[in-house]
């Protein structure tokens, strides 16, 4: 309760709990109240912050302040073809809206094996990881690409305007007994969230993130707000892979904005130096039933082998080998054990929403 | 006809019937040998001449010779639920085999919006994207996953040995009237077939394709089959990206090999250093119909709109922004105007091979 000083701990049930009544003051039904503060809680549970209740106040009251998104949006599904549909999520919360996207999928792979929820007119989802990692949770595989609407963010190579957001690509699979595979990543080498936080900590930032016009690198994180440097694609300079990483940046645009029909960043718009709005977001969800396909029980003891192995893998370092996801059902577990810590200033923060939105302090 | 000296330019048509009748030759039908041609001369096609004809004697022939690739194969559908099918190449080769695999995952699309073909028991297939490249054709998004059967180059990051091939991943979309969008990758930093090149030749390789066991840069390419130097992820380092790398090449282990029932690369048996077979690959041919569930036109309008902005987009370099594919497609249309150029010793196998199989020359 006090602006410095040590994180509180806040147990799991509280904080769902009081980030559900949070959505549910703002509008929302119980239900989606619930699955949002879900998805936002997730960034707490599993330490992935940047995408946690800080984006609160940042991002998803002023979307609803300004009427970007609307809490009592009834999604429409425009075709449905059994394996497939295509959904106008009409500005609906994408935090539960993207839940309920990933959840059709799995019942559409579990008759068809395959099952794909094409959406536009969606909004912000958060931690694209916490939507697939519901599809591992029933032994399927998930898969979550989404653009950023109209945003553009990071220029092609060779290019000198921003064309494409950061589009996150999420893809989950059940790993035997241990914490689920998820693999959640920005196209881009990190996420504006980590510039972002780095500038408001008066810190450095490793070279490989940014670079100038002539592409040198930048270490100053506050350049990328002042408009000084460019935010760079996953694998770097040309000779190690830049365009792979524009080309998966271009893969999730295509998945997301090009089979939906949503806004896409990519746009003569562009030219003038207009970066557009994150608004009328793309998105597919796919989810794929290996149990449908061949025995369940087979592919349990691969999956379990395949990343069982990985994690004894003779190793260099103390901390061993880990794959993606591994250090985050981690946090999640000792979180629900210990409590969840919430830094004091978010801490103020969450309350003063409490008392604007009249209800109890967290 | 020389061993030395200039390339010798073959005609598209020519290098396409004298590389079918090399497969005819080796016992396949006539169709799966022109759909085998067609995907191998697509490297030289295209200019990714490590993928093509030059892989005739290195892996073609010899995937033969040792019964590891069966001619006369007739894979089985072992599971067909509509949208997905599981199927078993029983040893079939790849190269026609994962076209007739896209191919039919663009038929299931057709219907159902998406297709997935899952294959376990295949061989190499080549050029990864000139099997999507098939779906887009088709006005579809054509993507494929690929592991390499057993086989493991690149250590997981912290681990000492070997454990997962270099796993291709390529995703193919229409692109307006320009050549369509064709990322065709590997999730490691660059293909084995790029080190080797440059051993071949001498050269020495960019700080970033190996590393010592200790983190630090290798540029010199033979250090890689000395066993002396670590093949690394798209990514690189940690803090640029590199378990983003990692975590991509599981992406196609789980898609490749889990869903399928495979082989797989992460195993125990790679501890002691056993670098396994590339024999039992398995991978995914999806293909995704937007026709089929939003207009079509307009699905043509905004790829048009998406690609044609990236090509106009204002650019320091005078070569200005290219999308994946767009290079490969401009070869093509070049080679197919002025003849495929064939290097001189590459020439001088080819024509062995005709004398060993008693078919004309190239």
């Amino acid at each position: 309760m006090t602006t410095t000083g040590v994180a509180a701990r806040v147990s799991t049930v509280d904080l769902l709990g009081w980030t559900t009544e949070v959505f549910h003051a703002l509008g929302l039904p119980p239900g989606r109240a619930r699955a949002s503060a879900a998805a936002l809680c997730h960034g707490d549970l599993t330490g992935l912050t940047s995408h946690g209740l800080a984006n609160l106040t940042r991002l998803y009251l002023p979307l609803f302040q300004d009427g970007r998104a609307d809490p009592a949006a009834e999604p429409v599904v425009l075709t449905d073809l059994g394996a497939a549909a295509l959904v106008d999520a009409r500005r609906a919360l994408g935090l539960w809206q993207a839940t309920e996207a990933m959840d059709n999928a799995v019942d559409r792979a579990r008759t068809h094996g395959i099952g794909l929820v094409s959406v536009r007119g969606a909004t912000h989802f958060g931690c694209a990881g916490h939507h697939t990692a519901l599809a591992a949770r029933h032994g399927m595989i998930g898969l979550l690409a989404g653009n950023c609407g109209g945003q553009r963010i990071a220029p092609p190579p060779g290019g000198t305007v921003a064309m494409l957001g950061t589009n996150p690509l999420s893809v989950a699979a059940p790993a035997g007994a241990g914490h689920p595979f998820v693999l959640d990543m920005s196209t881009t080498v990190v996420p504006t969230g980590r510039i972002r936080a780095a500038a408001r900590a008066g810190e450095s930032i490793p070279p490989g993130w940014l670079s100038d016009v002539d592409g040198n690198p930048v270490t100053d994180p506050a350049a990328f707000d002042r408009g000084e440097a460019q935010l760079r694609w996953l694998g770097g300079d040309p000779e190690t892979g830049g365009y792979k990483g524009f080309g998966l940046g271009l893969v999730v645009e295509v998945l997301g904005a090009l089979v939906s029909g949503a806004g896409n960043g990519p746009s003569r718009d562009a030219y003038s130096g207009d970066r557009g709005r994150d608004d009328d977001i793309g998105y597919a969800a796919i989810a794929i039933a290996p149990g449908a396909l061949r025995h369940g029980k087979s592919f349990q003891r691969q999956s379990a082998e395949v990343f069982g192995a990985l994690l004894d893998c003779p190793s260099t370092s103390e901390s061993g080998v880990r794959y993606p996801g591994w250090h985050e059902g981690e946090r999640a577990a000792s979180h629900l054990r210990d409590g969840v810590p919430i830094p004091p200033a978010l801490h103020a923060e969450l309350n003063e929403v409490a008392e604007l939105l009249g209800i109890g302090r967290l």
